[in-house]
């Protein structure tokens, strides 16, 4: 085991907190008191919100609302800086919040966006849309839905702090004979510059926690599907030391797999922010800063070729899948570490996936 | 029409010389003898490119060699700095030259490497082949075959000199009744930071020379195949302001295609050098340099998502295709230039493609 000291007491104070104010606005609150505490107002009118205040779009609208504010609140005290925020609509139904801080004091780019889609599906992007193999039938072709999510990725300018990105969503198809089929999907993953094993431990076993809390599988299934994922095939390397990702969750049922989804949400504070303000003084060297950027040359080479999000947000015009690219990037000819540095150390994590809890 | 003056000039005599070099070798030397100008011993056996000296794949490894020498020697006198050259081999068969400068004086990344590949295609490699719909029949579903190419890609630090790309190849494949399968391709391409008409008459001007001397179409056929290769889609954007590109091409006859692909390397000093010789000395601000960083992550974009070649490369174990990526690069959030600015000139071009003679 690892001695966490003050980082898991952190931990624990903001979880504890961030759990509290939420369900206390849930619990006491109309849906128009609650946007109050949200950066803008949401992607849908607070009226339709009120009026369809049981539907689980709402209920996750909401949701995703809330974790941007939680979020970046944490995120702008720390570094000191302002986001940019933009609401944008987009002319083929729904738009979205972003809300992007660049060239901060601790950030180089930090995103933090909530999306909301209404339209047809086209079929380029239906067949992005699940990872399974289920068959969808439309109308003509036209497949009428609705996919929200709250997506976030942090890229810091020290080496010893971590990029974190995470992304949870919800998606609902209305087939022809009016059926709806819907389903949830998620995870949140730590792309470190150099190891520190209590860091990986503090995130993964915050991310254990929750999923302990509603399936004991669920972890360690979900861990190994974060690995798969976020796998780097022409590098043989993952792109970071992961956490947890899964998708096309739509079973024990609905209520059940939201408040799976509410849990994850609740953990993105709690499991990065404690890591963020342990490094925020560390020292680095020019190497380190190289070395930093050539894993974010690696960031992007995932990003841009096999992330399944980003080919969806592509084939749907207006969408801002983009943001999550580092500011900077370096692609050094034939770079290989030293044996025996803490970027061979790096490395070797990468080509071989590690337990960290 | 353009005045070009001294550039045109630099531009002839560079065309003249290396012409004429090329021309001296090919007829009175024998194949030992040219390979002593080369970087390396060619990655086939002189013995056996002395045994088979009439066959294609041996005047083309020829030619790809010399183009390499020609190419990096000019690079060094103008940088002043040395390219790291490393011959490798390739367990499946055949191997490369690469040759690559990495943080010289005027370049920030200069690849110029030879590939030889010999193999057996498996499925995946070759649906990337042929941008045709023709149908390659394998003796159980395997086909060997011979690629060869010279490509190079240069990134210059100053934001005023362009990059420049160009690739020619060869490709050789065996169907099942033993019959030969052959075509070529390539093209040359030029990205610049900022629209400098003389340079862009100059380098179109000179490959419309080159293309003219064996089909009255194939600059205008080459220069609309090239605006529509190098485009990034999901920007509405071309990558640079293009060039020839061509693919496929086996009529009317293979000396002839040769003799056309020996006339574009010919061009590939005499279209960039002069213009690299022109802005060695312009001054820049910061604002360029990240203007050049932003569109150094539009090429990162094009080469990871759309490019033929790499994602051939990347199915291929062994090759190296990424070198082509620039040492560094910038994504900046939301960034659209100012109204008249010389970067929303540049944007403009990207986004409407020019005739340039």
């Amino acid at each position: 085991m690892y001695h966490t000291g003050s980082l898991e007491f952190q931990r624990a104070e903001m979880a504890t907190k961030i759990s509290h104010n939420m369900k206390k606005k849930e619990k006491g609150q109309s849906i128009t008191e609650r946007c109050r505490g949200f950066l803008t107002t949401p992607v849908t009118d607070i009226s339709v919100l009120e009026e369809k205040k049981d539907e689980m779009g709402t209920k996750m609208e909401m949701l995703i609302m809330e974790t941007q504010a939680e979020f970046y609140k944490a995120l702008e005290e720390v570094d000191g800086g302002t986001f940019k925020v933009d609401k944008w609509e987009r002319k083929e139904g729904g738009g979205g919040i972003s809300c992007v801080m660049q060239d901060g004091n601790v950030f180089e780019k930090a995103g933090v966006d909530v999306t909301v889609l209404l339209g047809c599906l086209t079929e380029e992007a239906a067949k992005q849309m699940r990872s399974g193999e289920k068959v969808l039938k439309g109308k003509n072709g036209k497949l009428p839905f609705c996919a929200m999510g709250v997506s976030s990725v942090i890229h810091p300018k020290n080496p010893h702090i971590p990029s974190v990105h995470f992304n949870y969503r919800y998606f609902e198809i209305k087939e022809e004979d009016g059926s709806k089929q819907w389903w949830f999907g998620g995870g949140t993953d730590l792309t470190p510059v150099y190891i520190d094993r209590e860091d990986a431990f503090l995130f993964h076993n915050t991310l254990k926690e929750a999923c302990d809390k509603h399936h004991p599988k669920y972890y360690a299934d979900f861990k190994k599907w974060c690995d798969r994922y976020f796998y780097i095939r022409h590098r043989g390397e993952t792109r970071g030391i992961g956490g947890i990702f899964f998708d096309d969750l739509d079973s024990p049922n609905q209520e059940e797999v939201f408040n799976f989804i509410k849990s994850c949400t609740r953990t993105v504070v709690p499991c990065y922010l404690p890591i963020v303000k342990k490094h925020l003084n560390d020292s680095f060297t020019q190497e380190e800063k190289d070395w930093q950027q050539v894993r974010r040359g690696r960031y992007v080479e995932f990003n841009l070729m096999y992330d399944r999000g980003i080919k969806f947000g592509l084939s749907m015009p207006g969408c801002r899948v983009l943001m999550s690219l580092p500011l900077t990037a370096r692609w050094e000819f034939m770079h290989e570490p030293g044996k025996g540095s803490r970027e061979a150390e790096m490395l070797d994590v990468l080509r071989n996936p590690k337990e960290w809890v």
